[in-house]
């Protein structure tokens, strides 16, 4: 019987670059095959369906929400946002680690699903650099800007309820990081009630 | 204040290429810090003193182990091996992270001493490999390979209490993943009970 796939979680405040960090690493070659979310928000100019996130209706969305299709879903600054369970299921079966990039919420969600889960929370380097950031997103206007800074102080506080910690001074040391603890955690020993 | 270093503990069976890995893991920029042991057995061809081992007679040893000098000692194949405490102490007091190349039960001690300690255990890829190894090197001879081969099962016996296995089936891939076990290690949340 083959072996199950792992499962690992990526979870930051948003603008902490974690769509690049991500990005990064799975071009790093550590093996990871990414979770494609769905999500009802507008596409941005370059993303792609199906690749990017799955687009799709409100309707839709809701349609899944009820036929419990989601591992996890979240609905953030009005739009929605879920991981469907069959895409990420199969992965695992086949024995492929899966990236899963999502929110502090649905991380929580997850590692109840799935308790071998590894948690990998980023950080930016200061709260200040972040807001330089989030202003830095031309597609941002002030009042989202706000909002956003009063959920990222939310969601900070979660990372202590994650595995590690990375913190994203720098993108090329921070993909390292990722890689690093994607490769330690396959030679991780799992114990009952440590671990998992 | 400055915090404190995190001990690694690799060991391995003998013969399964610990003491390469553990060369090349130092020179990989990890950051990491050598142990120097110290032994009564004679210095092989090459070896330095103050660098590979501290080598001192039998009677300063015996002294030593009096004094309560070292973290952990033992006695194998006739000769004693130790691990001097003020130097690892020194070099943890001062935030560096120290390497610790040990047998099993000196790594069972260190992990009682330190409990914060990164245990790593090297597996070769297979017995008849190991076997194979233990012949190539021509400073041993028949009784003692098969003496060793004993000890070696033995020592397989302890790799489940250890967090990490390592199988050097490749002395690169090996070293890049003790490496990654150091990155990923120095952002792993510290948790009560768990990891501590």
């Amino acid at each position: 019987m083959k072996k199950n796939g792992k499962v690992f979680v990526v979870s930051a405040p948003s603008g902490s670059g974690k769509t690049t960090l991500c990005r990064g690493l799975l071009k790093a070659g550590a093996g990871l095959y990414p979770s494609v979310s769905a999500t009802t928000r507008p596409k941005r100019p370059g993303e792609i369906n199906g690749k990017d996130y799955y687009f799709m209706s409100k309707a839709d969305f809701q349609r899944w929400i009820k036929q419990d299709k989601f591992l996890e879903w979240t609905r953030t600054y009005g739009w929605y946002y879920g991981t469907p369970k069959k895409f990420v299921g199969e992965l695992l079966k086949k024995g492929h680690d899966v990236l899963l990039s999502i929110d502090v919420k649905g991380a929580m969600k997850i590692k109840r699903l799935y308790p071998g889960s590894v948690m990998i929370f980023i950080k930016p380097p200061s709260l200040r650099e972040l807001k330089e950031r989030l202003k830095g997103r031309k597609s941002d206007d002030t009042k989202e800007i706000k909002k956003r800074l009063r959920i990222v102080n939310k969601e900070m506080a979660f990372a202590g309820r994650y595995d590690y910690i990375v913190v994203n001074d720098s993108i090329t040391k921070a993909v390292d990081a990722l890689k690093a603890i994607v490769v330690a955690e396959r030679r991780r020993i799992k114990r009952r009630g440590k671990n998992e």
